[in-house]
């Protein structure tokens, strides 16, 4: 039971784009996730990378846009974990994909959806890597006041997201 | 490649309430874990709070009980980590709503939903903080015997929970 | 704010076994598992263990091949983290169960499904010990090519996934 | 190809209750049934029946209130269509529940949960009898005004459904 | 026992748009069918109309274009059952939405989503009026070649869909 | 507004086969049906077939059993309403896919799963043919007796889908 050595992995996260990341199982799950990505959203941007983690370990790619699949694959020889896939996006949200992407049937869970600055938490040992956590964004300044709370509801309703 | 800083925090759980702790994506969070929440079982009373990572950079909240709110508030200080949210709750259990809140289109995982003791392993980076796992209760101290498997499905059916 | 001791706990693949390592909520996650695998796939074969995170402290048990239940019970027994569970699966594969299990309503994550050799990355704090990832396989060795993106496509098609 | 002869069967709601008519298939659906609504409110007060539809084609029936379950065997016995369920509540509403009897396992559609006078439209055959659709309360008296607009948000934010 | 009087209602299909026509409970359906759709997709367009079937008895409508929610609200007035909702939706495609409206805590079914000449049959009865079913564009002509099927294949991976 | 005329159409069920019926959208269905089946089961077996609704209007059919698959095109040309699709299943039951099915992104609704003799009520209008509803089986002779309780609740056991 040796102790793992901990790396801050930074993912950076292209002018407009988000990023996704999370844990999967087999490499089916490419062109699973590039199909719920294509048909979620009409006109969404992407790339996929997957890090095959047995047999050829290939990190493996899909998407429709060329610079967002080479940042994912970028991305992935960063993390270098395996079973790790990395998903970047354009013309659409995260919130417009994520329940797809849930239920992938070979997705195990999701660490993180964001357009903020992203670091990956990576554990290496002597037989690989994998992912701990991300550090999304940054820490909290304060705490919500009545105005901050009416700001945040009219927010949501200017941009036409709730009534 | 530098070295996160481990902390471990305690989240403590009110008398009688349940935590649940994710991540999750956007301020939107709050309004949708808020209905799928107080949609789910009447006279549930709950607090939430969420870290927002950018901008503002807040502890925003939302809830049904003062209590439950501030406790929350003060979880979310505690592990100060951007995305993730922190939700007590009372009058009802978290089965009743974790299938709810994992399709709330923002939340991208749950660490726990426990009565027990938490801690949460948080790493610090020069940039922030982020969540890596819980402690969730106490470790095991021993294997089910015959005896205790009937014990536990007996106990299950005598909640009403299995027929 | 104490730091955690981190370890890396081995969890053995039987030959032709599929393991799936996940975290839960109350001992009713056992027969909910089950009964979830149980009715996803005729002929099945599986083995499940729990780590109860209070009270009597055991690792629970369930299943229908008793070299699975055993082999589950060894992985909670040197995972030893509250309300993580451990299962084992023949003649079937995650694909086929995966979904099944992220909607049982006791379950909060899964960390990994595979049947790569597969480390745990615990952390152990005074009061007990928690799940913070995987190592699931091996690092990546290089960037699918051309060739290995039509190999790849065309071995999912070879057998019946896709058309 | 004979023509069907149709028939208007009332199902009776009784002070307080919401009823929920759907189709299955086998008899498991009643405990599946049973476990969704039991875990998914606390206090919930329901009764169900199930149309077994070969072999001993009985009115199958669970539930933890005996008023609702003989009231769901009488609707069933009305209805008298294979492999259909009645459903009736208390203590909890259709949208507390209605997600999770979508899940289960051998439901295939659902085809009104309402508190209104309910009549279910059966056709019926040489060899059986089955659900054509329902009417549901009453037809459209006008259409919403601004005012009716506004007051209808308002009544969702004062029950607390909606912010 | 009466026998209900069937008829066909004609749903028009304005062009370029598509049509979904579902079965629901209460009136929060509105604002949860409108939030669904406006997160699903960025630019989307739509109008949703309600057949509220107690107390008022509007035509309850929401949506963010005004020829789509007066084609709802029209398509409500001829299908006049209670509880039925209609959706028309541009800038998006049914399959960018129906599983975030199966979702939909309200919704019990969907009877029809298309872009083809749609015909509704209402039963009327004395209480009121139901959906029995839809006649979805025509009726079938012959059965798909090999060279069909390669067509249909080639198809989908042309637009984008399939690999 | 026309009256349509109702039909009922005999749907065979081989030996040792269980069959679905459903109501969809889009020549995608088919795929994403097989691809859906394939990966819920090993050793699966089927035959779908779906009514293409408009433009070529054939028979459009996918499946890994050409038994199957023919009968499933035989029940499309019986039924012959546009958007629906049959599926036939061996080896595989009901239970084990029906939630993959309810999830495919195509999918409206379910009509039946079932291996008891099936007849689906058919409305013919000038326009084309929409199922109704189904008879799936027969009607119910009693009311479920303590002791037939008792004997579910025991074969539910002796199966091992509950415990």
């Amino acid at each position: 039971m040796s102790e793992p050595r901990l790396q801050v992995v930074e993912v950076p996260i292209p002018e407009g784009a988000n990023v996704i990341v999370g844990q999967a199982h087999f490499i089916k799950t490419l062109e699973d996730l590039y199909e719920a990505l294509v048909t979620s959203v009409p006109g969404i941007r992407f790339g996929i990378a997957f890090c095959e983690a047995s047999q050829k370990r290939l990190i493996r790619h899909e998407g429709n846009d060329e610079e967002l699949r080479k940042t994912a694959i970028d991305a992935c020889k960063a993390i270098a974990a395996g079973h790790v896939f990395v998903i970047y996006l354009r013309n659409a949200w995260p919130i417009n994909v994520l329940n797809a992407i849930k239920h992938v049937q070979e997705v195990v869970t999701i660490y993180a959806a964001t357009a903020n600055p992203l670091q990956v938490i990576v554990a290496e040992t002597s037989q690989g890597r994998g992912v701990l956590g991300v550090v999304d964004g940054f820490t909290p300044l304060g705490v919500e006041s009545e105005d901050d709370i009416a700001e945040r509801r009219a927010f949501l309703r200017k941009i036409g997201y709730k009534k």
